[in-house]
């Protein structure tokens, strides 16, 4: 019998030092024990490994630092679009949506494609509608907003070049004057990419994964990227469960998640070199930045990553949690 | 320096020979030809593989007889939305919409995403701004429109017992007893897949894959199957070039493109044996139907269903065209 775990993932990139005094890294530090404590918690009451991670993502999207449900970031037309999956490797199953704009908890619309639906896949309307007929809770856009995920999407916009409605241009130059000495997040806009994500291993050697996003800052309207795409930023099987997190359109290009499973079936390797071939060969072969978090049915453990940084932890039932944000 | 080469599928299914006479079999055998003509030209002009795929593709599109732009099936809304994907192995560059229900031709958008944007998959009305943005064709959705996809709809919502609008009710019950007899599409309205798709190797040795489709009869409006997620209903790298069609949520959770390179790059297995275990092994074991087409750089073509039959057909450069639909 394994020893059960959850590692937790926070979006990987180029954290930079200088935006993260000790308050701001105490705050990080503590959003991440505070998950994993909670995730730690279902897995010591005996509960599976889907159910361990689906809670670990649902407490990462209510957290406002985390670029996934509260705190997402925005889109070219400023509105927010979520992106999310979860997986059980026991059997296959899976859910997952895509675009939603109104869903409180995306991971909660993909668990509960996965619990409900014949489909594993919903995008946009559809989407939303069968969260709403599954009774999740729907809010208006505004609930996303923070402060911070503002100011970096006035950024991205200003350096992009794009233009500004009139009356908008005045007021966001200013906001953004106001903010370029810091306070925003310590992830560098010009890395703009984050994701939450979970996998566990249960008592019973279950594995499981989930992931969620808002996307990329900026990003265009209907972009979606590698978080709901089984295979590239999520997958769970009986040999590992992966989340991902980085630069979307590459982690779908080398099918990232999957590939971490692949390698251990059919080539025999390990779960850390598997991971690490992935993350540090493949994904920069064609320009990939980003980590992503990994554990076998033996509860091995690791989290490769090719930026500065990536928030992330460990938590094993009977044991204190770890946490880490730099390399 | 391999053959040049191209295979095609039009779907697999439970393809009743009963309702299949000599005409409607000469319709489907003369229309996979032209298309393998038309895909074998470009090749033998020294056209890539990627050209040759979004060629053949556009023009399974194009043709009703088959599930993908039009003769594309009903949501479960009677719209619309329609899926594709394509991909170059050389350089594993992607394209790839969904749910768009606008588009003329939706794998010239994925081939335009992999053309001209920094994204690889869009959703829904981003997707169709996009494409509108390439200056590609969009219609009226009347366009996709074919009396045996609306007929086979019909069926569906009966046999599924699912309401219909009261001023609906007469004709459809009306309707369906009419087409009862036959003279829809062969394949089983109980089976209710399709989709198209191409894999290419090029005189240089390089693989590409496209994949299109409307599909599953009545699914639910946002479903998103197989056919635009790279790594399951298409995929191509150096190694091997992948297009799919059947139950698609069970090809999404095997990963069952990619997992065909991924056997022979990892654990040293053919093209043939490769493709045989994810179709007649992977699949089945979660009640996956359907089959795919898949070529290596060595020019060698495996065409593995586990259904009744798969419209589908091979052509090499300088040989006859061939085409088969049962087992």
């Amino acid at each position: 019998m394994p020893q059960a775990v959850i590692a937790i993932h926070g979006g990987a990139g180029t954290i930079t030092r200088a935006a993260m005094d000790a308050n701001r890294e105490r705050e990080y530090t503590t959003a991440l024990e505070q998950v994993l404590l909670a995730g730690q918690r279902v897995l010591a009451d005996g509960g599976s490994a889907l159910d361990a991670v689906t809670e670990a993502v649902r407490l990462l999207e209510e957290c406002p630092l985390f670029n996934a449900g509260r705190g997402a970031v925005l889109t070219n037309a400023g509105t927010y679009e979520l992106d999310a999956a979860v997986m059980n490797g026991a059997t296959l199953d899976t859910g997952a949506v895509a675009c939603v704009k109104r869903v409180r908890n995306p991971v909660l619309a993909a668990r509960a494609v996965l619990d409900h639906s014949e489909h594993v896949l919903f995008a946009a309307e559809g989407a939303e509608a069968f969260a709403e007929a599954q009774g999740l809770e729907l809010v208006a856009p505004e609930y996303y907003f923070t402060q911070a995920r503002h100011d970096q999407w006035v950024r991205a916009r200003a350096s992009s070049g794009m233009a500004l409605l009139d009356h908008d241009a005045a007021t966001l130059a200013a906001q953004a004057a106001q903010v370029a000495g810091g306070a925003a997040d310590p992830i560098d806009p010009d890395s703009k990419f984050g994701t939450v994500g979970a996998v566990a291993c249960d008592a019973a050697g279950n594995l499981a994964a989930a992931t969620s996003t808002g996307g990329v800052t900026n990003k265009q309207v209907g972009r979606v990227g590698d978080t709901p795409i089984v295979g590239a930023g999520c997958y769970a099987d009986d040999v590992a469960a992966v989340s991902a997190t980085g630069t979307g359109e590459m982690f779908i290009r080398t099918v990232a998640a999957y590939d971490v499973s692949a390698q251990m079936r059919y080539a025999g390797l390990s779960l850390e070199e598997s991971a690490r071939r992935v993350v540090m060969e493949k994904l920069p072969a064609i320009g990939g930045r980003g980590g992503l978090i990994a554990v076998d049915r033996a509860g091995n453990v690791t989290l490769p990553f090719n930026t500065e940084g990536m928030y992330r932890g460990v938590a094993r039932v009977g044991e204190p949690v770890n946490v880490w944000i730099y390399g």
